[in-house]
């Protein structure tokens, strides 16, 4: 016992995640395969189960068999329980019942959080994790309350009305996309309200829960007449949040205005177009056949879904920020500037090192992952960039190629998936190991670039 | 005039060289307008003429129309020159004019040689251009009598297997990619003579002109016992090149091993694979035809071609320093390194932000032009983004839809062939204006990352 408690001492905040995760997904493995999660005459192979584990773990809602059609009503509870303990974090969950074992949180353990969530702040650390957990419950409350009250007109016991409410509400905030309609929220595609909760909780979910614990503070602060100012993250992501939002709108409505909007009124294209470019933020929910958009409109799809979430948040992707300090870099290049100026504050010069490390591993493991689905699978190349940016961006949309994907096809998107929900950076960091410090230096020397 | 004078004193390197890129387009269009140009009885539309010129003064050799159905001789030999003209670089010729003019050179024109090649030193500069001018026009002498005494055995008469050998020599060299067989090199996918002498001159014009001269400069100073020592710029370039070349090899052979290879003797999948992965650095000659390769395939070879040939050489595309600058960073940052060292050496750190820059900026770019080309054409993903890589590559190998462009698309792909020979630095330089100065600077914030 002691012999492990070393081997974990030893390990990196990094690795410690992974490992933590691995272990979810086993758990998650082990509950799935149970004969109560399963309807009755159902089976299914092992690496469908391992797929559905790592998609519900990483929160992206690709799918590989149906799931009214293959879980049980215990199973669906099952799945609700391991997309909330996927999405909030097993860090945040794993401090919480820390705290509530009456355990005093070390250093490590909150080293081992700051890495899960990228924290870049050690302090009140507890007390934060304590208002996630609060708050994505209270939000999940509120929205199952409210679905599952409006859904009693749509279904006919309210047994069932509460418990496509609740878990409506629950892949919502969580951002897991997963769904007990078999159809997604293709049912709803006329029924604005449903959409407009549905996109609300998917907001919450994924601007990054600091936005939402300064969201709290401001509206404390106004209440005792304090200063309060936003962090320069929160005005960061939340402005790249609904910037991305408002362009995806614009752009799904441009691209398809001749084509899927030709026949639907303005209300109708707006909606659709609203609602799909929400969900590429990270959702993964939607409320029509994405299939049925033309080339060009996929590609951008693929490019918001490749962007994800905010960080900190339960979405996956290159993350919001990173783009965002790209594109300001790229500005500040142009203009010969040598800081990059934003909000009335200077990036540290190592982020956007980070973010360039960050877009630059991502293209590459994306690009490769695109080659080997082109050798193990028969579809277009539209659709397997569509498949690998879903599942790196842990959004869960799908040309509809998941579940006819071969063995070696899924095995490649659930390490997307994986590699999606640690994020980047921990991903750079476990499969490298740190080399000898910088004690010596060679003569620095230009060279010709570009 | 003193008007016209000053205005283009005012102008900044950057947008010197694009005015005399445009007015070389310019004056390629006039020429190949010409009725002396075209056989008897041709006639094209202006959108091909404009394409061609484009295509021809930036070496990239995608191409609209057959070369021998539409030229006559004559046009055949003002193709070459403007071939020549583009290839070697029109500040290289002008350098070459005005010494010819006995003009002195002065600080105003120094720069914007520095700029057409990427010189980061203006030291010896025309001494350089002249030595340019000798070695790539003897290189094609040399190659033009190998090939043409050798085609006396293809063709009938002298007259025509030394212009065959000519223009092969002059294709090769400027790494034009344009032919007048009708069929690239597919007449000679058996004769590995003719194919080897290709590779050679096209990695002689691809390269990089500072190496060629650092190389003659390396063997001057064995004569004369000299101490030598080669830039960093010329040991990171040759091994990115030749780097790219093995591993291209290594991937077409491995990857079409049970599909275009299945019934080819090992020395003819070698030299198929070895051929095609050689012309990616930026020839755009092929011996086959490259659509029947698999998906695989020819994502990796877009890959190549996008990041093209060395910088300061007759290619395109993001150039083969700033991945390798790149690929080095990632390493160092993986190591939780704070500075990049290869070769006894450290990159200045702004170059490793100029790398970055190009590539953000060139992926960017790219990623529209497919998006436009989705909208615009009917073909695949696959074939866009093969056509889309090898015009920013200025390579010049297609799939087959060159011809069959629409005006728009025809457009699309002149303005990338244009991007990428002037290159994304300059590129950059021209669209924006610098700004003020960094005279003021604001608190630093660090913010959460992916
Ligand atoms: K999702
Ligand atoms: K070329």
């Amino acid at each position: 016992m002691s012999i492990l408690k070393l081997r974990i001492e030893n390990l990196s905040p990094s690795q410690l995640i992974v490992s933590f995760y691995i272990i979810a997904v086993l758990i998650s493995v082990g509950l799935l395969s149970l004969p109560i999660t399963l309807k009755p005459g159902v089976e299914w192979e092992f690496i469908d189960v391992l797929f559905t584990a790592v998609s519900a773990i990483s929160v992206t809602g690709l799918a590989v068999v149906s799931t009214p059609d293959t879980f049980s009503t215990t199973g669906i509870f099952i799945l609700m329980f391991i997309l909330q303990f996927g999405g909030i974090g097993i860090m945040t969950l794993g401090t919480f019942f820390w705290l509530l074992l009456g355990k005093k949180i070390g250093l490590k353990e909150r080293q081992l959080i700051k890495t899960d969530q990228n924290q870049s702040s050690l302090s009140g650390l507890v007390r934060l994790m304590k208002n996630i957990l609060l708050i994505i419950v209270a939000i999940e409350l509120v929205g199952g309350l409210i679905l599952g009250t409006y859904f009693l007109t749509y279904f006919p016991t309210w047994q069932e009305a509460y418990l496509q409410g609740m878990f409506a509400a629950v892949s919502a905030t969580t951002n897991a996309g997963f769904d007990i309609t078999g159809q997604s929220l293709i049912p709803f595609a006329q029924d604005y309200f449903v959409q407009t909760v549905n996109i609300i909780l998917l907001t919450l979910g994924a601007i990054g829960f600091p936005v939402l614990i300064e969201l709290k503070d401001y509206y404390l602060s106004r209440k005792t007449r304090k200063i309060f100012r936003f962090s320069l993250y929160t005005k960061l992501t939340t402005t790249t949040f609904f910037g991305l939002m408002v362009f995806g709108t614009v752009a799904i409505l441009l691209l398809e205005i001749n084509h899927f909007f030709a026949d639907k009124t303005w209300h109708e294209s707006f909606f659709y177009a609203f609602f799909q470019s929400s969900t590429t933020r990270n959702g993964g929910l939607a409320t029509m056949d994405v299939s049925e958009f033309t080339n060009p409109t996929l590609l951008v799809i693929s490019v918001l879904m490749f962007i994800g979430a905010s960080p900190s948040s339960v979405g996956g992707g290159v993350r919001t920020t990173t783009v965002a300090i790209i594109l300001l870099f790229l500005y500040s290049f142009a203009r010969g500037r040598k800081s990059v100026k934003v909000f009335n504050r200077e990036f540290d010069p190592e982020d956007i090192l980070k973010s360039m490390a960050i877009m630059s591993t991502a293209l590459f493991i994306c690009f490769t992952a695109v080659v080997l689905l082109s050798i193990t699978e028969p579809f277009s190349t539209m659709a397997i960039i569509f498949e690998v940016a879903s599942a790196f961006g842990t959004t869960g949309l799908s040309m509809g190629i998941t579940p006819e994907l071969s063995s070696v096809g899924k095995m490649i998107i659930i390490a997307l998936m994986f590699v999606g929900r640690i994020g980047i950076l921990s991903f750079i960091t476990i499969i490298s190991k740190p080399g000898p410090e910088d004690r010596y230096h060679y003569p620095r020397e230009k060279v010709i670039i570009g």
